[in-house]
């Protein structure tokens, strides 16, 4: 009990570093692949405990990053950044071209190694800017235009860390390997297979996510040990393209990439349901063409498709394809489909979560577990890849939530929690860690 | 002068015999290649008057023949010829499997060759039973259910023996050779190919066909000696098929068919306009499905596309064929495509229409040449097949009108005509074959 | 425990009649609301055993009958009863009307009253014509082209006389009422609504039902007390009606009912997937146009809608509905919209299967019941809409399975089934009654 | 003879200020409704040479006024005008709001009114900036990212003023009125009924257009008096409106405002084709959605129907409108549809092409006239509205083509003319104008 009542206080005592963390981050929102300030940031932080850190392409496989920005978005990025002013000694050459994340381990003797994953990137909307709006009034809104924590993995990040310098200090006491992961890209599902991909799972025995979740919703505890149910899911952007040619003068002569688009449209949502479970499908954007009297030469959209599991998700995605491939075909166009990001089935593992749930209980009486232990998650997260590549190694893995007020939903423009909810994560993540490596 | 009015007194003489034929043809109409016992009577009335005559796969080549019923369709329609009646010696075993047409060749020395077109299909219609109706009422309507002469191919038949009879008996004063084509298929485009394919037009030098047309169309006239603008086309059968699935159970199982096929339908009707002249597409039916809750495996559909020229049309159909092999591959279906009738584009000769119309103005005076010499025709004819084919080789080719008062419109289940417009139009093809012939 | 032993005795006497009575059925197949033959043998049966009996307008209402046949198919379906031979004396005029289904009703004194529903409609399929389809090689293939029982329903009418037979002759034993639904056009979900719009299932306290289901199915047993999550279910035959006009000549003044239809099919097939449960969608045939050059004036198709819940069935036939008349009037058509059937979502109450299994295993140990008890049915059944009624005025209603194996699956041309069956459906079902009753 | 000289001497003489003049206001190109530079430049050059002006919402009504941008844009590029440099003193109010274009007056005392139009509107384009694009060699390419004079109406506006200047210098010569209408807005086909409407139009006894074109074109000569078949048009941009809803949780609650607009794009472009002459229809652009995971809640698209004739493109219109609106229903959205230009059919008399033809001839001999003197057209032009209104009022109107080598396309970046065209316009404005005025 001794060692959970030191973990209680150090983890108290660090609320006005976290809360300051948190709202740093906050304010310099970076969206996939480019979380440049955020991870130096962070690798200066883990460096400063004590861990070893690995960064750049060595923390993030290069063939395995999806939905990467073009090099011009990334230059642009970068020099804000360097204007806006970071750990510059932090800030490595990948680091520079949009190989994010950060990866930390600490080794605390034999024993089992507990992966910890946090998510590190922002969304891509434009901050609230009315003064009723905390982030704003407290001045730690994004200064960055058109980029946004509005769902929460600042505070995310800031537990990370708080996590790290818990377990650092009390190094002495624990049996086995610390391994915390920093992630890019998890909005679109983009990073989470870059880590997997540079070999950082398949060492781990134990693997613990979170995610902060809002009071108000069908939970009724502080923490849920674990989730299931969350869709696999696969990203394309898709381009269709054509012959521009007059309206007027040539009609016969255009390829209407816009026709291709519209029937892969209504085809894609035709694609029928999968009788073993829940399916989805969009089409979130269509932008076509160039001017009223030009026939459309290139059509891009924006897709995404799910499933209940990873084969009904493969099922929709086959068929997405032959429905584009098609839709091109029909109108003499040509086609071209990116992966932008890929996730997939999950399930927390009830031994796991049950034994999570169990030291709440006796640690964290302050907390409250949620009634339903395992609760239906209907989003997508490629922590589930994470997850799968541990539990396939014969490891155990879940998928917390940390429940929190919010001043509004999850990926709205006003959106905030109480920051209580980083003390209380980090309280979580530490007695879950120092059970397993006790 | 004299031979003229030779020709005319004997064709006048012709009037009873023209009607009995028209109506023993009308009273027993056959659709397309199950022309039998109208082949039949054909064959021996040629016969009679000493033509060389050639039927069956030497008068249409078996490769090129198109839209050609089943077997069991023209076992049955055969049995329902012989329980009728016909003549019976003349229907060779060919046209007992539907190889329907009549060439008939009558050599009159040195001279041009005067090749002359004379359809004799009906339509799949059911004529109309009401007592109003004359052929109903004086007893010549369709025993055939299902089967009218509602366009004036019985006429056409009549007016091609007339003017064999006439030639037949005025060959000492001709020079050259007549030559005769009684058409099967002309309903769907699917005959002229397969006379044309035969090698009939190869060695025609002037060459005529006429269609009746209602008086009270724009022409002022008794004929037009030419016209153009009809538009060429292709006639497609489509079947997509799939996969059947029970629609509640396993819906994913299923390729939907119909899915495929009501995609097409769209994409075809949005295949460009072209500038250089009129195009159009028609998807007239489509049968898909076997029950409401089983996943559509087959969808049948029936289409034409047409076009000003024969290019125009080209464009038409292989934007067809690209838009139903892509609707079939977005559901994972198969397509197949089977021209089911092809008319080209087509335009009659200045020079032969302008001739023809002093032959009617100079010999028949009591006929009124259209004040437009040039009719716009909007429809599709498949002589235009075998217009081209002379053109191509060096000779002169027009498509006349003759025109009557019709009981209603061509194509309607009330359709009939004022018989005088058979006398008519032995006239007027006597006439222009003597002109060249002199 | 005597009174078990004299029902499963007087059960297994019958096992030759019920035979006959299947096979009688089987070779006169009847499809909904045509079950003229079936009913008046129904009728006499159940008058000889005693039942009050109640047919015609009095057993369906006639305002909520659903997908009945023309006025033409009827009377022709008549006629052939007529001339094959039937209970003529129990053969009404409102059945000669195609007023089907009848309810037998057995007054046993004080006590609950149990419902008990066999549905006795066939399905529209040609039976297999080989002779290695047992009921062709041993004289009891259907003598109705195009109809045949092919779901078992034959059996499911056998069963009911046969449970109607030993409780009639168990009488003195009972206490309570006794109720048969023999209901018409369950295929289509048609007929149960117009007998609940009777009244019928108002005092029913305990309701059951059952279908024959193949051994090989995941069940392992003999018997599957309750099933749940068959699909709530909207069948509809839609009819677009546009103008039709020559597709060469005018085609600007057609109206074009195969393109709203088209649009409508894509547009059905999009209709969003629902969070809340499973949800489908069919187009199970469509039929549009009168020839290839004509713009179709005409497309019918049947289609359905499905829900695991009432209210995503609702969802999604508002949603169907809204997708018909916006694809009507995107084309300057109409559309029609004819409900044909209707199902409900079911349950069945866990206490009451739990009963009967117990019931089961005490009193006839012969038979298995399957380990799951309360068996998932993909499928859509109007039972449901009798078993909500009961449900929702406080009765208990189950719908169970009798196993047996068969020929071939259900729903195709070869199906039959091991007779055996019969003798069991009769002893469950008269088990559960008396159990009841007791 | 000796007027004609003088004319000829005039313009020659005029050769460098209308390079300067045209070269001025490539330099600044505006597009629609922003031509505040360039009005204020015409207002100021007209009221030097003595002409009347009228400016503002009197010389364009403003209801009639269609594709007008919004205040913001106006705003900004008012501020972008200010901050550049312009006539000042000529910019009045009206201007500065958007209210641009300019008519100019010359009373010549009695006589006929001569209209002559020149349209002075840019291109939404980037004009190329490479150094082989002679306007960026000799510095005078456009100055406003994204607009670009690549259709030649600088040199229309330059045609204009030196068509002006050489009139008003022999004004004395001169009997009747002289009337130039500097239009703004024609791509687009949004400005002529602006002035139509403020009735500038309804005294104009002659009226004369120009467009220059490629020599490289169809035309053999310098000058085409006349043209015809410009097809009648009409522009909408078309806001469907529907609900968002997070695609992954909960797909039911949306509207999908993509799924309509792919809806109506597949409708629009299926609208039948006539058979009374051409039409067109394009979907140009069509942007859709928020991002990947979302519900598309808008759906924009910008899209022009056009029509050999004013009542063919009605047809069109009539036939857009009900696809649009039954589309937005098949989704339950709303849709807005807003008219952003309108043109019509149109013909150049042929008495007047006629004089013209004869005027070139004989006072321009330098000049050669098209061997084709009516030039067939196949774009869209809003001074059809004008020439509509003076000929239904009795006048009579041309729209002509002055011909000069292009180094590009017009409507392409690299667009360029040989400035020699801007004497032959003068010299074929002023003669036609004398002949009329003579």
């Amino acid at each position: 009990m001794k060692m959970t009542e030191e973990m209680i206080a150090r983890s108290e005592a660090l609320a006005p570093w976290l809360t300051e963390i948190r709202r740093s981050i906050h304010r310099f929102p970076e969206t996939g692949w480019l979380e440049m300030r955020t991870s130096a940031l962070i690798a200066k932080a883990l460096t400063d405990m004590g861990y070893e850190v690995i960064t750049g392409r060595a923390a993030c496989a290069e063939a395995a990053r999806m939905g990467v920005p073009d090099e011009k978005t990334t230059q642009a990025h970068l020099d804000r950044v360097l204007q806006y002013g970071c750990e510059e000694d932090y800030l490595t050459d990948d680091m520079r071209e949009g190989f994010t994340g950060v990866v930390g381990v600490l080794r605390c003797g034999e024993g089992p190694t507990v992966g910890m994953r946090f998510d590190i990137d922002a969304l891509g909307m434009q901050e609230c800017a009315e003064n009723t709006h905390r982030p704003m009034r407290e001045g730690f809104a994004s200064v960055n235009p058109g980029m946004m924590h509005a769902c929460g993995h600042d505070a995310h990040a800031a537990i990370g860390l708080g996590t790290a310098k818990v377990l650092a200090a009390m190094k002495d006491q624990l049996h086995g390997t610390v391994k915390l992961l920093f992630q890019p890209g998890e909005e679109g599902a983009r990073g989470a297979k870059a880590m997997v991909a540079a070999g950082h799972l398949d060492d781990v025995d134990v693997f613990i996510g979170s995610h902060v979740a809002p009071t108000d919703s069908l939970d009724d505890g502080d923490v849920t040990p674990g989730t299931y149910g969350s869709l696999a899911t696969t990203k394309y952007d898709v381009t269709f393209r054509g012959l521009a040619a007059h309206a007027g003068g040539f009609p016969e002569k255009g390829r209407n990439a816009l026709l291709a688009a519209a029937s892969a449209v209504l085809a894609l949502h035709a694609i029928p349901r999968h009788s073993a479970g829940e399916s989805r499908i969009n089409v979130g954007t269509l932008h076509a063409g160039t001017g009223r009297n030009v026939i459309p030469d290139e059509a891009v959209m924006q897709l995404e498709v799910r499933g209940e599991t990873t084969e009904i998700n493969s099922y929709m995605a086959a068929s997405a394809e032959a429905a584009c491939r098609g839709a091109a075909a029909m109108y003499g166009c040509t086609v071209e489909m990116r992966k932008m990001g890929e996730a997939e089935g999950q399930h927390s593992d009830e031994a796991l979560l049950a034994r999570i749930a169990d030291v709440v209980r006796r640690d964290l009486p302050h907390l409250k577990v949620s009634s339903i232990e395992n609760a239906k998650n209907w989003g997508s997260e490629d922590i589930s890849v994470m997850m799968n590549r541990v539990q396939e190694r014969g490891g155990q893995a879940t998928y917390m939530r940390v429940m929190t007020p919010m001043a509004s939903a999850q990926h709205t423009v006003r959106f905030d929690l109480n920051e209580r909810v980083l003390v209380t994560g980090v309280q979580v993540f530490c007695a879950a860690a120092m059970d397993a490596l006790r």
